[in-house]
């Protein structure tokens, strides 16, 4: 097993110019590239009219590949349509939320429900399935690009009623109910005078709005797996992928990563931005690929697109310095992605991404400095294949899940500063500083497996959520919530009885009675007021929770307005374990040394990282891989446990410190260091 | 007569929760209700299907209602149309100003022309009517919810068309010379070419808006006629009313008042916002008061919504703070209203308004902060009853017009800084700073009554507007008028021959030659000439008009830019009154001591109020009732003349001062005095 | 010859109005007004119902000007329909890129390629040719009103699809080529199958909508000339004009221009804005002027619409100080035009523009700092016939190039700071300070009649524009080029083989590696390094190319970040000549120092003038004619050369300085002083 190195190669446009596919294939050599994605929107290139295929070209990019050491990642064409498709079936094209139909064009803009549509792109992957299904070089399918947006069409709004019934038992008055629908006199007769939200029609409907996002969720998966159908039926042991964009709000991943045999996704940090060091945004992507890895619960992910230096698309395109590609194409690795790909090998002539960045420029050659570090990039990942296949496993998760932040974002309430990613992304950041590399869970898988679990935010339970949450701070586990916890069931209704719901009231022993809402510019503060837990004042922006403790135990207090002294912070022993409750928005640093508390009392081991390095973990079962990256502008200092020992450095140079006993490392900027240890 | 206590109830809502009524009965009572308002958007209730009626619910609630004490006012359905409805007639949705005709879904999404839903509304109405007129728990009929919006369908158009015939007399050429349409080409040749405006067509004609607006404000009006129709006939003795929404730009507030029994609002001020102080707040919201209570001509209105706490729909919904409830509940009573009413009773479990606050919380209990302070009012209330009826007369008067306002905001020229309402706003809380709480004029208005009366940015003249103008200086009154004033006529045709025209060139003894626009960042300032007037300079911002003085005494001059030296205020006698023209923006320091300047030389009493501080007043024609509000966040000491018995104190423990004949009492922060004399 | 003084009349709206008809005559002569322009927009008063026409009107108004000694430009009426005209004929109405047709109103509101409004408008147009084609005082013709827009009807997209064809040789494989279309598998069947670039279909085509662009800015002058052709068959020897809008970007004035026989403009700088001197907006508005002479290579134009004050339009419509109007309609002349009209003449009593400045208030008098300043123009420019006819030559030119902008606006990629007007207009400005007003010239022209040419930002290269420049440099001449020159051919294919292309990498012996893009808040600088050129730093903003030199000779180089010590800046001798390669977006002052020392390396003259001064050359082939104007806001000290004598100064107060021999004049603030010497 090796670790893939390449990206999305597009040779159809450059048919024309034998010799520089012949020199794409000398470069790639050069470059180390062993897998490229070929395929993407190439369904003019496949049927330039209906019916009439050429497959030559494709067959002896295949070939040529194949017999030069490089595999093929194939992809599905549908994410953009021929013209001749949308010509003679319009009723592939997708609907906006206006009711009006698009024009051919772009991408991403077709009708997911439409038979017509569905019907093509089996007939055209069912080609390729038969014609490159037993082809040695194919690696793996990837399911049409980036899948996104919605349709609003006729069939696409009778499939939501459908949707609906299924969900609501054919029983209307099970779903006015479940909507509260008698507000606003929105009763509902029958489920066919549903429409889908609209800004000239229903947009008030906090249920409506919900389920047509998780409909949309399910009938892109639906489609997606229309798509994936063919490729299990003619060739079930290649298997299929798809790449998804990061944190996304259309689509709930975790169940489009159900129907998937690989996650892959897209990676495009602004590095180098004005509001950033550059450390913080290696740790904001960190959490991305958190997020990532965990939808099939750490098992190895591709890196399906990421750049050299510079997209087109940010509002400021800026260059990556030296360096930073190494930085970033080894923390995907440390992270637990099994790839770095590009997007992609060389830049387009014309067309909207004609300076997306490449590893071939529209210089064409190889003396460039992106191509160099491209090129270092490809050695020194021909170093790292035992790193191939080994998983992360932590000891720690948090919730992140498209449903409750669903609800959050449509949540008619509050404050315009909702920050649910926001609030998840800067958790994740804390416990990275400390040396854990938190788990992603969704609201509906169990806890069982953590000995701590933080909930930000956990606005929304669905049925299983709280019940999950009992048992694990029963049987001993340490959960973390905050504010704005168990609101609503999962359509959005109120729990009466007091915040938080669904028996959860009892976990956390205690009540939020109101929710004050700060201005931006207002603030207040935390006071702790405990002997054995923290001490000092800690800022709040945003959020302060009136809380009404029952069993609880105060840990801290408001210290301001008209609810100074009133409780803030608590824990609550359930069970054999603690239900620790945040009632405000803390800052960085008020939460991170709560966090540090919570783990050095759960027995959690806290590393003391300098600022700016991060470290990972991945393994197979018997060794544990160490991933030190320095992401800080200067040398940092890495303690070495004396049982592990250094089985890779970036950068040679790496000098060790003075003390050999201590095995203290010297990270230079923007490079990696792996201990390898026996479990 | 009491003081009505209450709400929005929507018992519809829980019928499956029986419990939860009862419940609602026990509390209401703890919270001293003795009103609410029933059937607001509860037409699915009452009709789930067309011809479908089921009204037992709603008998036994009024009854229930009735026999604890505590009226109803039935609203009409209207608000919300029934899924059933529009999906048999769709005609009866609204169209956009792009030709797009809605969706069924939210609310107030009807087509007020529709004879088919005047025709539906009518018949649930007569239901309403013949079920509910006799009984002796209904207090008032409710007309819809908040009407407001514009419709642009063919029916819309139609009338519109019809509108404009009559306006004009059938005569196209006096329209095309109105609406001066020789420029551009314009002229229409017959009334059916005229479209409503649209981004789409025409949005130049400023007389067009103009009409238009006007005809959406009568169109509502003819719609909301025609729903009270049924009751008129039906029930003659219980009048009726509709809640407005304030400064609602929309519509012209003085035409719909006319065809209500009782005017009364909505009123939802953003407490404890990060760009004013409290007090700040309070003296604005008290503006809102002044304009509603004069649709009326002081007679009392109804306060027919306003929130506990917080509501869901500011884009910071922060908690009001202790006392503040207490507060603006008075003030409303001060303010000339006869209720204070809340929307609404209990929190929705879910959709749109669920965290929209109540009295009563998701939580389900009286033991909340929030209830306390509703109870409170309960209490307080109570002990004024006999201010109920009585009324708010004032003799310094204030023109604010939605024609006037209209005109401006659509005037194609000047700056984006037009600030009408905002003018107004500042100009009305400088008076109340002074303890004068000034009255609200229509631009039609006589002007009989007023000692005072204040023009601000009177841009528009109505054909009696100049007349009433004159009129009143001639025998004696006191103008003040600013820049603005006087530009065009009803249909926005400039005078010629100098501005202000329509003959107050002759009463100001001056014309404005020139308007100078000041950019943002840009100033100037006026600096005072005369004796007997103020001294020093007051800043001015975005408006300097240019002018030349006839008969009119220069009281200040321009102190910068090359109009230096030039006039900007002045004071022309007329009649036997005087005409004050400022012809510049003044920032609040310079408008206020121009005011108190006047005041004094009128004899208008000027009361010295602590900052912070509010006075009003209502009579029964035999005692003078004085309120104070304290909204400073400190006690305030305030002076009592010796006549003056104090009749109520929200708080028992504020204090007299020593001076015990002086009288001077002490008033805690967020407390009311109310001080009784015999006129 | 006379230079024009005058403006738009419009003598329909007053009809009814005989006596100020009268005055306007009266008032005319009183303002030195010599000429006026007709009819724009006064369609529905020549003909009230379709074949039902008055002329009757506008003869006696044309009769009664000539007599009085002014002429008449008049204008088409097309651009604002009559009413009866859209009712009738709704296939005449524009289509939105939403596909959605427009209603009837504003003004140009019409479909280019609609042969019904075409015929139409000839018909109209024959009426006037033959009407008053002969008439003595008819001086011009003026083809509708400031055209733009673009229609999205079936009949453009037909017309767009034929314009394709005939561009691509009816080559569907030449267009995918050139869109480069299997990108995003957009390849095209058929010219049918294209649709123009819509909000609900294709946006991301670059060739695609730079094509649509060329197709708009064709289609236009297509119509324009539509119009023409009427005057050319009857009144061949009265020349044709339209007023354009400066550097509006939806036309490419060069092709506008070509169809002209006299080019003219509408002129509304923002005078006294918060962000500029009046002299930098003085600076600013010469670069307008010297784009729209060069669109006839600096033949007179004419000033069409200009206000004496404020308009109604900016966001600040601030008045003029005294002065600024004879300051701007001076520059006027200076910069070339034979003309000082304004927009307009008296003001409309209603409707959009009643507001817009005029000559004559609604006031109605001439007793107005306003008229005063507008007579004294008329005075002073009757002192300048012998200007009239006098053209504009530079040594210097500077491409500014509407295809180079559209290309650089759509193309996807670098940032947000894109700035290519900005950036020439800033070229333009160092260059006036040093008394050289370019030549402004297309990528398509010749560069053969000058010696220094620059060309900020030349990313899009013609197929001529290179040859131009390799011409130009070849036989001696010196270019200056910036980052982004030369990476798209005309149908934004990128070069291949290094930027910039098309053999312009020779050229500057250079080839463009990266091009990075800095955050706002982000700043570089660049380091001189050679002796015998510039000292110094200068700061670097937003774009730095990182450059491969290869003949060419490193002049500076970059001062910080990873690229420290790299070339910035370079010259390359290549033929005679030399070629600039300035790589980074220097400030002001950076690009200041290097015109200066470019210029006095060529030899080209360098005047060093006081801030806010800018000087002017006309000429008739015999004589000089220099115009000092001085925008600052204090006096300041002119240079005159001996042999030069001093025919005109706008004040007559102004002073010679003590010493004779050196000629020093003080020149006070918006005054103009105009020396003549023999060339």
């Amino acid at each position: 097993m090796k670790l893939l190195h390449g990206g999305d190669y597009n040779p159809e446009q450059w048919l024309d110019r034998p010799d520089i596919l012949v020199e794409d294939m000398r470069l790639m050599k050069e470059a180390r590239i062993n897998t490229v994605t070929l395929g993407v929107f190439s369904w003019s290139s496949y049927e330039p009219e209906e019916g009439h295929y050429q497959f030559e070209w494709l067959d002896e990019i295949i070939d040529t590949l194949y017999k030069n050491g490089i595999y093929t990642i194939l992809a599905t064409p549908s994410g953009g349509r021929p013209a001749w498709l949308d010509e003679a079936y319009p009723e592939v094209l997708r609907v906006s939320d206006m009711g009006v139909r698009n024009l051919h064009g772009v991408r991403h803009n077709h009708c997911m429900s439409s038979p017509r549509y569905r019907e093509k792109v089996r007939g055209i992957n069912n080609k390729l399935a038969h014609r490159y299904g037993g082809h040695p070089g194919l690696l793996m399918w990837h399911i049409s690009n980036e899948l996104g947006g919605a349709c609003y069409c006729d069939l696409c709004k009778k499939k939501f009623q459908e949707f609906l019934k299924d969900k609501y038992d054919h029983n209307i008055d099970l779903l006015n109910k479940e909507w509260w629908t008698t507000f606003w006199s929105h009763q509902f007769n029958r489920f066919e005078q549903i429409d889908p939200p609209s800004p000239r029609g229903e947009g008030s409907i906090t249920g409506l709005k919900l389920d047509w996002k998780r409909f949309t969720s399910w009938n892109m998966t639906d489609y997606m797996k229309s798509e994936i159908l063919v490729f299990k039926a003619l060739t079930p042991k290649i298997p299929v992928t798809t790449n998804f964009m990061c944190l996304y709000p259309g689509l709930n991943y975790y169940e489009l990563a159900e129907a998937l045999d690989v996650v892959a996704w897209d990676n495009y940090p602004k590095w180098h931005n004005e509001d950033q060091k550059i450390w913080e945004t290696a740790f904001e992507n960190a959490f991305d690929h958190a997020v990532m890895r965990s939808l099939k619960k750490g098992k190895p992910y591709l890196l399906m697109e990421s750049v050299p230096s510079q997209v087109n698309w940010h509002p400021y395109n800026k260059l990556k310095r030296p360096g930073i590609h190494r930085l970033s194409c080894l923390q995907a690795v440390a992270c637990g992605s099994d790839s770095v790909l590009y997007f992609q090998w060389r830049k387009s002539r014309g067309s909207y991404e004609q300076y997306h960045g490449a590893v071939i420029d529209h210089l064409g050659s190889s003396d460039t400095r992106v191509f160099k570090e491209v090129e270092e990039v490809g050695r020194l990942l021909t170093q790292l294949d035992e790193i191939c296949g080994t998983v992360v496993k932590s000891k720690v998760a948090m919730y992140f899940d498209w449903e409750n932040r669903w609800a959050i974002e449509d949540m008619p309430a509050l404050s315009n500063e909702k920050k649910y990613p926001e609030t998840c992304r800067l958790y994740y950041k804390s416990f990275l500083r400390m040396g854990i590399d938190m788990d992603i869970v969704s609201c509906q898988e169990s806890l069982d497996n953590y000995q701590i679990v933080i909930a930000p935010m956990l606005y929304l339970l669905k049925p299983s959520t709280a019940e999950h949450i009992k048992k694990f701070v029963k049987n001993g586990g340490t959960l973390l919530a905050t504010y704005l916890t168990g609101y609503v069931n999962e359509n959005t209704l109120c729990y009466l009885g007091g915040f938080p719901g669904d028996g959860l009231r009892e976990v956390f022993g205690l009540y939020s009675e109101e929710i004050d809402v700060l201005y931006p510019r207002d603030h207040n503060s935390v006071r702790f007021v405990v002997d054995n837990f923290l001490k000092g004042s800690y800022r709040v922006k945003e959020y302060c929770e009136l809380l009404k403790t029952e069993s609880a135990k105060i840990l801290a207090v408001y210290a301001q307005d008209f609810y100074e002294g009133t409780p803030a912070i608590t824990v609550n022993s359930y069970g054999k374990g603690k239900a620790y409750y945040v009632g405000a928005r803390l800052d960085e640093v008020g939460m991170s040394e709560i966090f540090k508390k919570v783990c050095s009392e759960v027995g959690v081991l806290v590393v003391d990282l300098p600022e700016g390095v991060q470290m990972h973990k991945r393994t197979d079962g018997v060794f544990e891989y160490k991933f030190y990256l320095n992401a800080a502008v200067k040398e940092q200092v890495i303690p070495i446990g004396v049982t592990e020992t250094v089985m890779f450095a970036s950068d040679t140079l790496s000098t060790r410190a003075d003390a050999e006993s201590s095995q203290q490392w010297v990270l230079k900027p923007n490079h990696c260091l792996i201990c390898k240890s026996r479990l």
